[in-house]
């Protein structure tokens, strides 16, 4: 949803004891195993997801659009009602979260490569043979603190080459070119302001890029830097604001807790199993009522390409499934931010299954939770932004709109 | 998708070798026939698009919007990915690049009608008695090549009392009425500017109107002319700019492949069967990377209201699917650009059968290829702008979005 879709939903929404467990099942949709023909979630045993499909209703999400794989930040974005495409994070603010680094409204962020480059100042290596995690954070170190015309410049370690630079000032702009060419053999773009206003922090960049380079020199193969997704956090009415919930976060990974702050969730703290989030979940279940719930596994057994390991994590998430259901909330919805099928290793556009289940929603059919009994599933394939309002309404949280 | 959504799926394509077969079978839903309670699409006999259907993932498409019956036009600019309420085709252009017209981008053409008007002027048939084309032709060489106010009238017939007028000259605009009253018994509507910019084209227009009824005076039943749609080449980002494609069209109607060059597909020579059809995919396929194979005799058969002829046609499509399949394409399309019931002998507003095939479709549990069984396919429902994203991520040309 837009600005519109956003204001018009805050116009019918209401605050009331009700209580919504958004649960995110990272990556959840899946490919079928060639010789089985069944997906990740179609091999894990879940009878208590299948029994919340049984009472629930189902379908299928899109992310974005059709077609259209999401990163994280998008992917989650519509799931809290956001446009994605309206309301883009930049890369260097999500680095920043992931990092669970303190950005600041008017902070810039950009996403930093240590790099290699020859005498001539080609780029030779745009990963600087990937260094450990200590050297980076002990470059980074060097590079951090600098004070360019009045304004901050934060460095952060992330892994291996890749690090964060925060510019902290004021009356920055992220409306600045990037600096990392995306290939070798050239040299380093040189970094321009994109409109007028951007000049002064076109030149903050460009004199930090030549103190930073000064500073490296010698330490080859980390001997230079590149930047890119220069950008600010996204000014974005809070959940609070649009649906008059207390809403709150229980995630392991920093990324998607920054991702729920972006939208005025409250961070719980919590351990580094799906356990310990429950127990947060118990511990906090009376304070809030939107608990967004977030499990990482079965997105990084995806990604590594280990369909076995995915489908224990969806069997891990389902034996927590009667603890959620015992706190009896109003709304329980189970999804995930995107599809990350084992067989492809990576993201996908392919719609994730969704469930739903409330007093009051009106039941399908589907009696387990699959991608193909979601098929046929009585919430259809919609736009995931629409997940929100759908939660809202089955927890009797919106009002009728118009007479 | 409007510009907006084009610039966004043009920010996140791909130039890759993977290679998509759009293939359109023109008016291809139907309406059950009451003795058999089978479409034409269920009647005939398709084992090879059933085979299709059952490794690949199925749905409906909606040219336009529920309810709404596009035009030719129409139903392929959404096919190709380009919103047609918002990209809107005039019928002058249209019938222009029906009979091959070259077409000039500053050109304003317009369908023409010869009428019948009696000697108050009064319009006693919109359509002269249905002259024959080759009396169309002789008069349209009396009405062609005037010069006006340094406007070129070019004037070619289409057939029977249809034929098109095309102003060629500098400065010119649309932005002018219709001659044609759209009812008998009065006089034709007076053409007039729409907005002050226009006024010189309007009375250009009015001019050469002038001008053509003194030359048909004596040529009763064609003793006047009508003319509408009047309109300019749309200027559309092409298929290359937005998807990174190298696209190509087979088409034996000069329609399909005028509206394949407004979106920057290259014309492929080919006979006059679906057979001939083949072979120059076949000849071409190494050179591009997206091949629109369009085959005319179902919506011909449809609108005739000839239902066992537009099953014969779909049958003879299905013979070449082997062929296709052993291409070995990426991703295969299979699809209409709208319905063309035999029952209703025109075009209709029925969502369209929508097939597609890829390694990286989550297959559904479609069998076949038909209305009935499509309504449980994978893809849902959706909108015909969403293929041309689909069939992108299918074959992997589409890079995530978002980090």
């Amino acid at each position: 949803m837009d600005l519109v879709d956003l204001e018009f939903i805050k116009h019918i929404s209401l605050s009331s004891p009700t209580k919504i467990i958004l649960l995110v099942i990272d990556g959840l949709g899946g490919l079928p195993n060639p010789e089985t023909g069944k997906t990740e979630l179609e091999t894990a045993n879940t009878p208590n997801l299948d029994k919340l499909a049984t009472n629930g209703i189902c379908g299928f999400i899109d992310p974005v659009s059709p077609g259209v794989t999401p990163g994280s930040g998008p992917g989650h974005l519509a799931l809290f009602g956001y446009n994605p495409i309206h309301f883009n994070i930049g890369r260097g603010v999500l680095e920043a979260l992931g990092i669970d680094f303190d950005l600041q409204p008017e902070d810039v962020a950009a996403r930093g490569n240590f790099c290699t480059v020859d005498k001539a100042g080609l780029v030779t290596d745009r990963r600087a043979g990937r260094i450990s995690t200590e050297e980076c954070a002990k470059l980074c170190q060097l590079l951090n603190g600098l004070i360019i015309d009045r304004v901050k410049v934060l460095v952060r370690p992330v892994k291996e080459h890749r690090f964060i630079v925060v510019f902290r000032g004021e009356g920055l702009t992220p409306a600045i070119s990037e600096s990392d060419p995306q290939q070798i053999g050239v040299i380093p773009e040189l970094i321009t302001a994109l409109n007028p206003e951007a000049s002064r922090m076109a030149s903050i960049a460009r004199q930090y890029v030549d103190k930073a380079r000064a500073i490296l020199t010698e330490h080859s193969p980390a001997n230079m830097l590149l930047l890119r997704g220069i950008s600010q956090r996204l000014q974005l009415p809070t959940m609070n604001e649009i649906y008059k919930l207390k809403p709150s976060v229980i995630a392991v990974y920093p990324m998607y807790r920054g991702l729920a702050k972006l939208v005025g969730m409250e961070v719980l703290k919590t351990g580094t199993s799906i356990e310990d989030e429950l127990a947060t979940l118990k511990q906090n279940y009376t304070n809030y009522d939107f608990f967004f719930l977030h499990v990482k596994g079965t997105d990084s057994a995806g990604e590594d390409g280990d369909f076995d390991r995915k489908v224990k994590v969806i069997e891990q998430v389902d034996n927590v499934i009667p603890d959620i259901i015992s706190l009896e909330p109003d709304v329980i919805v189970v999804t995930g931010d995107h599809s990350t099928p084992a067989l492809l290793k990576s993201h996908s556009w392919h719609p994730v299954p969704v469930l739903l289940y409330s007093k009051w929603c009106r039941p399908d059919r589907v009696g387990e939770f699959s991608e193909s009994a979601c098929l046929s599933g009585g919430l259809g394939r919609f736009p995931a932004t629409q997940i929100m309002p759908l939660a809202m309404a089955n927890a009797l949280k919106l009002t009728k709109f118009g007479a």
